[in-house]
């Protein structure tokens, strides 16, 4: 019964400043911070697509089956890492679901306490959702809700020819389980935008050459990734060793692997070297953030990756896309 | 492929002042009116629940098989109706949308083409969405944010005892196809609340009677619906009729059928009145608003029907609600 989970629910949000009118009315109030922009993003994600409740692959040790708490933190931490993204601080977020009637009350708990869990530590308040049950799998639609002083969001069509394009830690082989373990860089953003001049920014999260060709078209410019300068993740070696026979170096999972959720900055030189060679620990205890330079913005249009000894190729934005005839 | 159907999407989307930063990037920017709270309000549909694509009822005549284009406008205007309950102007929305992946493209353009003429009717700037695709069926979520100023918008839970109870239209048999055209009472709720005292109000989603004791609950009071001064639609005369074999009388259906998205609003009886004997053409050109005077809130938390000659009975608050196990 959606009422009986609604007075479970309901109590666990706390009163807070933010609300004026809390959850449970025909919508809710915010009192936005004085003379701060509203900034809004929206994520739907849906069983079989973007996570598994079962291993229905066969011989594969991965994508790791998911449960329903798993999906309820990542489902707020894919919409807080776009704010990331914007350099907006996160105060709301709502949440829709479509529960599958069998077992809708249960999985509603274990989803809910992920929710909650995930936006309790950023600070963010849970303003309403709509609870439906049907017969298909579980759908949830997440849509987040920052705060941003005028003009100060970082945008994707600002990147600037001569910017130094920066990521926020190691690349590829999320697959094999980070993908249910997304850390937002939330206070990352706010700390960088803080400390540092970034033109432009990008969260990585349907694979580096593609979020990268994503952030060049929007700016009209292009990108020459050092290919060697990349910094590819444990997972990315552990993934291409699993596959068999011939799949992916290590370092294409690290070019085209989605999910990672790392932010890309175009930063002008600088400060890009005065941020990557901060201590990440001095700049935000407790961060897990490892910043790398790993290649430039250029004039030219073209994605190009550069071998250490100088060499350019052509780079395929690879990555993932919803495809739909 | 998403990327060609944004390609088609994002140039209809019209520059204005509100979007300090347009959908493409990976969240919109919202500049809110001057010392205005944010209200946020979130619906999502499903077919085989919300709407069906054809008729999967054997000899029934209704509901109606729903177009793509009925059901984007319907997405909409069941949260704008959320924000008309909260008297908020409808400022922003952003909408996200799992579509089967067959016929995913032909169906995205119908939905928005609905979805961007209903925010259009309503002056809403549609603020970003989340496209995918998968082998389910259609699912959309739409989240709306509307502007009210500071302590003005109306609560569910501040019902006065010897307030009367008053609908904005005639209810019931909204299967028979309005469920499918909903209108949303924003531009009057708008005008209502410059106008008179409301103390409370819900809009009719899921059925007078179990609408009405939500009103209630909140508020702590009860309420006395006069039976023969519910106003009755049409529609609900007809489908009593089409249904065979004694099912519900058309009173019934006024008090029970969901989507009629009518205001219930509880005024102080001045008000209430001046309101319900005013000429609704002069209030706001154009409506289709009917108001009647059907009840008055008790300070007995009991629901309960009364009829012509003052007799009253239990009010089971009897309506849709989303069932799960």
């Amino acid at each position: 019964m959606e009422n009986q989970f609604l007075k479970w629910l309901l109590p666990q949000i706390k009163k807070e400043y933010r609300l004026e009118v809390p959850p449970g009315d025909d919508a809710a109030v915010l009192r936005p911070p004085g003379g701060s922009r509203t900034v809004v993003t929206t994520d739907l994600l849906t069983e079989s697509v973007d996570f598994r409740f079962s291993r229905s692959n066969g011989d594969k040790d991965f994508p790791p089956a998911a449960t329903a708490y798993q999906v309820g933190r990542k489902a707020i931490a894919v919409n807080l890492s776009d704010l990331a993204a914007m350099a907006a601080k996160p105060e709301a977020a709502v949440v829709s679901v479509a529960l599958p009637r069998q077992s809708g009350r249960k999985m509603a708990d274990e989803l809910f306490r992920g929710i909650i869990e995930e936006l309790e530590t950023f600070d963010t308040t849970l303003a309403g959702g709509d609870t439906n049950a049907w017969d298909g799998p579980l759908v949830i639609s997440v849509t987040a809700i920052g705060s941003v002083s005028p003009g100060q969001c970082w945008r994707r069509n600002t990147a600037k020819s001569g910017d130094l394009l920066v990521v926020t830690g190691p690349l590829g082989g999320s697959l094999l389980g980070r993908h249910l373990k997304v850390t937002p860089r939330c206070r990352e953003a706010l700390t960088i935008a803080s400390m540092f001049d970034v033109h432009a920014a990008i969260d990585i999260s349907d694979g580096l050459a593609i979020d990268c060709s994503r952030l060049m078209n929007a700016s009209q410019t292009g990108a020459i990734i050092d290919i060697e300068a990349v910094p590819v993740h444990a997972d990315a070696l552990s993934l291409s060793k699993l596959e068999s026979g011939g799949h992916l170096d290590p370092i294409q999972h690290a070019l085209q692997d989605g999910e990672d959720f790392e932010l890309l900055l175009a930063i002008p030189p600088d400060d890009a070297h005065a941020f990557v060679h901060s201590d990440p620990q001095t700049l935000l205890p407790e961060t897990t953030m490892q910043p790398y330079i790993i290649g430039e913005v250029t004039k030219n249009l073209e994605l190009l990756s550069r071998t250490a000894s100088g060499q350019t190729h052509h780079l395929e934005p690879k990555g993932f896309e919803h495809v739909f005839e």
